[in-house]
């Protein structure tokens, strides 16, 4: 099978998997954080199913016998807050360099980009799980660097000069909506 | 399996297929139109895909050999508009009476209230098969019956008051951003 640019089948795999039996990741992080946010009925905010692409079902017994992974066209979260449209792309990388751009393909920087065009508040979340730090980039500066340079890693300066460090926290566990009310305040 | 109110193992089964070789039908119709929508960058609203439970995957070859199609807790589509988030739920009926609420199941309801609560743009796209007709009735309007009434059932009347009827067009197919046009310039 090809994949399209940054894709592969085990990132693909690996994204659509629970990950039960592991440490919390950034996914886990977040379904936590999502979820307190819909307790606190202060916002609505999903991560899409991964598409899949149906080959054999068994109406009878309502199971998919055969089927497979197709890549997301989109970021992987969005919904409200508070009449906002809020859509976002989570990601972690073991580089301490910075953010290497193959973890985004194109169909995403572009559904970024226009989210960006079209008013939606559009970000990234990079976790550098070595550093033990998370990071919020706004579409805006995240398509500035893409616009701007060729290089094939977003360097950790930039994105600690142009980013928002996510303060660590019990619960919400990743609080990205603190620094979006940051946002909304200043425009 | 047991399957929640309003949800059965065929209409779970049948939500996740394309209708690759029938008729348009409203889903049709819908992919359509929202696909204008991007075309023209005026607005990017997506079918969420329908979650799916996996329990057997072989990673070598990136396929899914068993897994269980899950009830969505959301609505099937949403997206952003100019800056506005809209969230819709999209239903063909056969009935020519009124609008049966056992298609819609209760956390979808619970979803929709909270969309419009939350300052969402939300609204239910109803095509009447046999009328031929399809209406845009917005949460609030649709929350109302729900609150008020005990009937199982919206009758026509009741979504050609408070509804707003989609003229046919050739492109976009369904139009329903004109409606929803309509109603933010009288807010």
């Amino acid at each position: 099978m090809n994949y399209p640019n940054g894709i592969t089948k085990n990132n693909i795999v690996k994204q659509a998997i629970n990950y039960k039996n592991r440490g919390m990741n950034l996914e886990d992080d977040l379904n936590i954080t999502n979820n307190y946010y819909i307790d606190k009925k202060k916002a609505y905010i999903y991560k899409k199913p991964t598409p899949i692409k149906l080959v054999k079902v068994n109406y009878q017994k309502g199971r998919i016998d055969e089927a497979y992974f197709e890549k997301p066209s989109t970021t992987d979260y969005n919904g409200l807050y508070n009449g906002y449209y809020i859509d976002f792309e989570a990601k972690e990388t073991t580089n301490v360099k910075g953010f290497p751009l193959i973890n985004i393909h194109k169909h995403q920087i572009e559904h970024i980009n226009n989210m960006y065009l079209n008013k939606g508040i559009c970000f990234l979340l990079i976790r550098f799980t070595k550093l033990n730090k998370t990071y919020l980039l706004m579409a805006k500066d995240f398509m500035d660097f893409i616009n701007n340079n060729k290089q094939s890693l977003i360097p950790l300066t930039y994105i600690e000069e142009k980013g928002y460090l996510i303060k660590d926290k019990f619960a919400p566990r990743v609080d990205y909506l603190e620094i979006i009310d940051q946002i909304i305040e200043r425009n």
